[in-house]
């Protein structure tokens, strides 16, 4: 057994709706977190902000003002749908892995704020993620979260690509 | 066991003079490679340009045309003394932490074309590497290796810092 296998790690695996993060959860589970250890998995789920929605137009950081409350509210819940959807989609995979203790996160944010803000806040001992960021267009201005994570994150990081293969067959 | 140790995986690492990446091998092997696995731990050094030693004084670029060939021949006789003192420093930590396999790659070129270019060439299924890249000014102007590979290698790529109280105690 690992050296810190004893002890009982904590994995933060970012998660969201993609394919992405789901294959990288997948693959920690088959390759870093061992059935049956003390690990504990921390599924991280980062609501965008709001002004997200409304695109890369110019408009973005008045997004908020753009829209009517019950718009706002449809959005929000629409937005917890998703969060929810996507969370109990990563606690089935990580069940399908054997007995893991597994927790959950959803918090509003910039997904690279989130991350990073949560591997800080709780002293996790590595990090987990898909390589995407927000596509071709946003990530020429702001980066992408997986290299500003690993950028920033004082633990390791590990980055996973979704195989072309595999992104292919789906 | 975890679904890919049965058949063996095969494992890049990154290994170079600084200690971020001997603590990066360790934390591999203390948090990923399990001891009497089927796992091949593959080390591999890149021996940087000899351009390289001539600095980013704008005669980087001819650097190679600087030196009379006495002295490239010490810089090189240098460079391969450094890259095997390298390669033992890591065998010893590997052998350390149990029966591994090892096997290990010394390539000259740019750390990020010769990783991203073993990792392909291999098929590895995993990169392990430090987070350093050429230093502050040089990573303005060409940016981090990990990021380079965190983008081009197609397998999931693990970055490690070296925590900083123990960057402080050696």
């Amino acid at each position: 057994m690992a050296e810190n296998e004893s002890k009982g790690r904590k994995i933060l695996v970012a998660v969201d709706e993609g394919e992405e993060s789901m294959y990288a959860l997948s693959w920690c589970l088959g390759n870093i977190s061992i059935q049956n250890s003390k690990d504990t998995i921390v599924l991280l789920d980062a609501k965008p902000p709001l002004a997200v929605y409304s695109g890369l137009d110019g408009t973005a950081g008045m997004g908020v003002h753009l829209f009517s409350s019950d718009i706002m509210l449809t959005m929000e819940s629409y937005r917890n749908a998703v969060a929810q959807g996507v969370m109990q989609k990563a606690k089935n995979l990580c069940r399908q892995h054997g007995d893991i203790k597994v927790e959950t996160m959803i918090e509003n944010g910039d997904a690279r704020d989130v991350i990073c803000g949560a591997a800080e806040k709780l002293g996790v001992d590595m990090v987990v993620m898909g390589s995407h960021g927000y596509g071709l267009i946003k990530r020429a201005f702001l980066g992408s979260v997986s290299n500003h994570c690993a950028q920033n994150v004082k633990c390791p990081v590990l980055i996973v690509k979704r195989p072309k293969s595999t992104a292919e067959n789906k």
